[in-house]
């Protein structure tokens, strides 16, 4: 039986953080799907830079993960249910409420776990772990 | 026989070009390393800003790549020396003078091949297949 795990972000600007995420979601099991979130589908942050499809074809390119695709525009639930997952790996900051989302996976019958990753420690003290500081970064060198 | 392939880059915003660089990189060989440059050595653009084990690490997670290694500060031929290649793959816009690379490969006794991957045809008509041009997006957007 294959042990199917989904991750899911916006993953503007790829940094080691997100390399952390996904392989320790890929270590939740033997496959990683990972759903990336479209533009009309960010609304707790600034819209992404990139557009879906190149963030999509980056994350794709990530030995970590078996395939990336993009998220639904109306219903963020229509590709979890597609895939039907044995797990849910959420990143260490998203702001997801678990039990809320273990409730409609439920309600819709899909039977599987909620996990949440680790953060990534510092490997080194320069490093950037985040788009948005990545961004700040760049407004204040190049701005 | 193992055909071991070289491909660099400083990579600073990872993009769906440069995944179209080291597959096509990969593609030459068996095995491919990537030489990531140092932010000393990035002198013929604006340097980077992630730090360089920060760009090392985005790159060593691509499927392509086998490792991703740091350029040498003061000469960039060491690496090569160490890896002995039997191809360099350059990137169809990297500003590097093939005949001059092999002429010095040749002095130091290196006996491989240098070689020109193709640009990517854009995929979609959105994609920003360069870190500058993500960069003046950023911004335009956020500026």
């Amino acid at each position: 039986m294959t042990r199917t795990v989904i991750a899911q972000g916006t993953f503007d600007i790829v940094h080691p953080g997100h390399i952390h995420y996904l392989e320790e979601a890929a270590a939740m099991g033997d496959e990683l799907y990972v759903i990336v979130a479209r533009k009309a589908n960010v609304d707790h942050k600034e819209k992404p830079i990139c557009p879906a499809t190149q963030r999509r074809d980056v994350v794709d390119a990530l030995e970590a993960v078996d395939e990336a695709i993009l998220g639904h525009e109306e219903d963020i639930f229509v590709p979890i249910e597609e895939i039907d997952p044995d797990v849910i790996a959420l990143g260490h900051d998203q702001h997801h409420d678990a039990a809320g989302i273990e409730s409609e996976l439920e309600r819709r019958g899909i039977d599987c776990t909620v996990e949440r990753a680790s953060g990534r420690d510092p490997a080194a003290d320069e490093e950037i772990l985040s788009t948005r500081l990545i961004i700040d970064r760049i407004l204040e060198r190049r701005g």
